[in-house]
């Protein structure tokens, strides 16, 4: 494998969304289980995103389909731990946002982190569109300088 | 069907467990489906016995298994409301636990409401057991007069 | 606890339906956990009303809500295990369909079983309407006598 | 974006493993959630291993955690399909597997495709050991020439 890059800090982060663990989220080895690594992502954009009307569950012409995500995992964490969710926009398309995303249980640094990448598509058709210019505006603000 | 109770109130319930809803609980029809509900009352339960170290995840000579549950479903809730569980005790036999437990959304009538009994078991033999005597003693302070 | 009844027999539901347990099911304790035994009877009803065209999705004027579910558990099942779920109606009214549901793993007896009663709905206002009679027929085909 | 790879093939895989969809994997959008393709993932490299012997949920001093996961996601899939994941062996190390695998539906292109890196690990301790011989065999014959 490749080097692995340190684990990413919170402070890294401009945007936090917490998240209470379920019983359900550890595994037979008794640690959240990979997979709801990304429910955590998942939610912590598509909370943003509806919260800030970007989004809209059965309205609106614009929705978004998930186009790639990935995750490294540091260290294990397990209910009923509480975490929160770091978000940045790491890069800004015409119809695409790639967010990076850390989840933090006790302390500063990371227990994983990955990323996750929107598309803006039309609901009816499920093609891409450009991105409305509001949520283009709201996006651009999680960006950061590394 | 048999008529149906009225939905229960929030302050018929001595503890309430926040849950945070994720994208994913809200199934095709645009509401959190009902098996999360189970996933909430199952979080709320074993957070309660968790935190005040009655069970523990890898450890420990006895662990609860669940032996029947049952929820009615009142009114849709959706991702992203926050919910909190209402959790009451409504029997205690030598080896089990009837907990009560409704979900509650904006206002304060439940949105759901079921039961779900543990038994104490063995974690060695998974064979029922008396529960620990502090565990009976903080059960029977979730009990309330209906 | 009132005394229970026996587990039900394979040859008791005029259907099954195969599914396939996930890693995740399993829970800290090394079984399936109680919850997904609801994403079980959900996945067989909602099947078995999609495959034969009586539920879409995204179209159509009727759709189905959950009233009321519930679960007894009689032995634990594990990932990789395969089950099968038995389903039967016990109960058809105007709008309702009450299902009763067993899941079987090895053997003939059920793991599990309970019910789930579904309302049929209109999709823009979710009040209930009378169901389609082409459904209210297909669901007198899984009645049983008993 | 960078130019995105075409989807693999079915016969790009030595190993195939059968996944039951269930009605909570379609999310509000009517598609099966992007989190859910890693519990397919999960699944089938799991259910390898189980099945022949190289891991077992509660024995043995061998247990496998999760390094890095990820997915590029081509084309929905929705409940109730069926669906297929393809599997073969990328890169073999002194403790760690990376897989590669495929998500199939109707049709023999994948609908998303993406990688999972299991590190061996000590039950006892957590830390990273060398994977037994029988597992790297084993794992040997799921590598292809690319």
């Amino acid at each position: 494998m490749r080097e692995r890059e340190a684990p990413a800090l919170r402070e890294e982060f401009p945007h936090h969304s917490p998240i209470t663990t379920r019983w359900a989220d550890n595994d037979a080895f008794g640690h959240i289980n990979n997979v709801q690594y990304y429910a955590f992502f998942d939610t912590a954009v598509t909370r943003w995103l509806v919260e800030r009307g970007f989004l809209h569950v059965t309205e609106g012409e614009v929705i978004c389909f998930v186009a790639e995500t990935g995750c490294r995992y540091f260290r294990p964490l397990a209910f009923p731990e509480r975490v929160e969710v770091g978000m940045r926009v790491a890069r800004l398309g015409t119809s695409s946002i790639r967010y990076e995303l850390a989840v933090f249980g006790q302390g500063n640094d990371a227990a994983a982190q990955g990323h996750f990448t929107h598309v803006t598509v039309s609901r009816a058709t499920g093609r891409p569109v450009p991105m409305p210019q509001a949520l283009r505006e709201a996006a651009a603000g999680l960006m950061i300088q590394k």
